[in-house]
């Protein structure tokens, strides 16, 4: 590996706690409903901020396979990433729906972030994200253990919405991973 | 000209194309409404694109008229600019009204842009987009080609919101031409 | 003092003219409500941007005395950490509660701006606002000077809101702070 297992537990801790935050947003604002009985933590399933942990660690890796980090330790490259990938996931509750306006707001965010934040391993690990999460959630829909409303349903039953905001989930995890590596130098 | 004729070509298309989705979310949300019979292309009026992309290739030309780019080659920054005109685009749709704190919202981001990427020729192109461009709605909106909702024509019948939108444009356009013109440098 | 009184005049008139713009949407989306019977301005009471104004003016001269300023003088740095706050004062307007998501949203885009403009005594300045800030709000309040909505009276009585509110206003305030005695050097 090439995160430490410090580093991959924070990765792991932080996409735990960022999925808490937005999906208590999304089971509040009705965009996602959970339909299973098993243990809830705040309005998540607990299976929930687990899968958005294990996925941050994940990708976090992925992107320092790809290509070593960009050199220079920096703390708010890391937290800013951190809070534009929130305020996104935050977004998706308030604007509530799949209609254009709504996903054009969301998807140039995306693409802002990526463009003030990424290189091109974080573009690729973008677009994993954005491949593979989305698919993740189809498969849970399916499962019947969670849904979405009928507003925030246009992608195969789950929110188109889930396209840019795993793609902006996977750059800012990849300059975050990228930040923790250059630490190790700073100290 | 100072742009290559592909390079009036892609501020052309990127602007009719920037012009279609913010349209579409304006079109939706009731913000505009097309009178007349013309054909269509998606939610819009089919001069409306081409309008908005002969604006776009116009204003860079200008832009490129008033002081060499600044040099240095970076698509991010053209992207960037791009993706923050969509944004703000996308949030007239979803703010939906010339309230206080809908043209605030709007106005301080189109600020927060051109701090962010404009020099003092941007800031005039913005400000002649913002005084021309809605002058042409107001127009399009006297021949009864299109209006404007109750909630969105406070400023002579169009959306007050009009004001920093195309300010916000004339000053990403000028990016996006300053980078077409340093990326030939850069092969 | 640090700052010249030229310069505590100008942070004064900013904040008092920020103050009452973001007000407006304060009081026009019903968050606030005035009660006494003082005189107005615009929306406002007539004490509400007095106060904003020296509270810019105070946290401005307090972060010069927490740690020189950064050198370079660029006056879009001050621009953008204007558009940001007024950015989210108007976004506190729109998004309208103290819901698990909008407070979400203004945390982060409050901790983004930090990120991207604060050094460490400016985040002191910014944990200061938050924490005195809200404090005179909770006294106006039971003062029975102004109150909140229903929905916007998470944190004793004020809104939750204003925790991030007056955060980004601290640092934000604390960058222009810093630019207008950098302008001095540069002319």
């Amino acid at each position: 590996m090439r995160l430490r297992p410090a580093e991959l537990l924070f990765l792991f801790l932080i996409g735990a706690a960022g999925g808490l935050v937005g999906d208590a947003g999304n089971v509040q604002s009705g965009a996602t409903t959970y339909l299973d009985d098993v243990p809830r933590i705040w309005e998540s399933a607990l299976w929930f901020p687990v899968m958005v942990g294990l996925a941050s660690a994940g990708t976090g890796e992925i992107r320092l396979r790809l290509a070593p980090p960009r050199p220079g330790y920096d703390f708010r490259a890391a937290g800013g990433a951190a809070a534009a990938v929130i305020a996104i996931y935050a977004l998706t509750s308030i604007v509530g729906d799949d209609g254009t306006e709504s996903v054009a707001l969301l998807a140039a965010l995306a693409a802002l972030t990526a463009c003030l934040i990424a290189d091109r391993p974080a573009v690729i690990c973008g677009l994993l994200a954005a491949a593979v999460g989305p698919l993740v959630e189809i498969a849970v829909v399916e499962l019947e253990w969670s849904e979405y409303g009928a507003a925030n349903d246009g992608y195969f039953g789950v929110a188109l919405w889930l396209l840019p905001l795993y793609f902006a989930f996977g750059v800012a995890v990849s300059r975050i991973a990228e930040v923790l590596v250059a630490r190790r130098a700073a100290g």
